[in-house]
């Protein structure tokens, strides 16, 4: 069976949402997504305020409530029939996550089993067949078939295969032999 | 770079010790590591204990302070200077050990970065040339070299390359081709 790893931040969950929301919500501001295309949060936002947009993260609420992506749980759900889905988050930057991320994972997809996630830094380490991912750098390191899923700050890469939401992945899968 | 995954539990941790220390106390028995051998605690342990000795896992301290396995610091710190030396725990089956896991890690191995720890699951999910590990299931799934650490429980596996200690890991290292 082909094995598939799924990133979690930008792809399962809708992390920039939250983000955004923290740093409005703290500055009084009404920073956009529109805003964000080609760039992330930290390139439109002040150098004085870099700190505080890394302690959001490291917030021990921070990963315990994000949003679904749409269609997330119900093709992941249905992928995991044909193939070996695995989880591959990086969340050794942000340690407070592991906690969070371990029980949003349990929460939202009960049918991925924990011996299925990996929470890791670097991940040239993954052997599988495909990443869908949303940072070129993560899928340039992998040796598969890399899927840049479709954010803001990734909108003006060139080079990947694209998939721009959920149902591109189960468009994409349906056309692969498992 | 040639890539080296390592196990934690057993390897660089004497996580056995502590699993034996604790049951010891709470039920002042005097089981010890000679009595062992071939054998997990589980096997040799009354079945109405049985939920306690994975209490004690699951025990938000158990991992934090475990003692370090005799040359596991001196030898992986040089290895790190000839390979790509990553970290590979099992750590889904014990969500509470994965904030104790990484204190650890960054107390007694600060030349080994964050980036290269993988918590996970299933082995079968590492892209690497080598895995040190005391469990024969482990080295099973994994697809490149294995090397079976002993332990108590594995000292009747055969067909593996078995290294006794980090004195027979940096042994055969030295004769590999970095």
């Amino acid at each position: 069976m082909q094995r598939i790893c799924v990133d979690m931040d930008e792809v399962m969950a809708d992390t920039l949402a939250e983000h955004l929301r923290r740093y409005n919500e703290t500055f009084d501001e009404s920073v956009s997504v529109d805003e964000l295309t080609g760039k992330a949060l930290w390139e439109v936002t002040p150098a004085d305020r870099q700190a505080q947009l890394r302690a959001f993260l490291d917030a021990e609420d921070f990963f315990e409530d994000l949003a679904l992506m749409p269609g997330a749980q119900e093709v992941l759900k249905h992928l995991t029939q044909r193939f070996d889905v695995y989880i591959a988050t990086q969340a050794m930057t942000v340690p407070n996550s592991l906690g969070p991320k371990y029980r949003w994972l349990q929460r939202h997809f009960p049918f991925i089993p924990p011996t299925n996630y990996v929470f890791c830094g670097n991940k040239c380490i993954l052997r599988a067949d495909y990443l869908i991912d949303d940072l070129p750098r993560n899928l340039q390191r992998f040796e598969g078939k890399g899927l840049l899923y479709s954010a803001p700050h990734n909108l003006a890469a060139t080079g990947y295969t694209r998939v721009n939401n959920w149902q591109d992945v189960a468009d994409f899968f349906a056309k692969v032999k498992a």
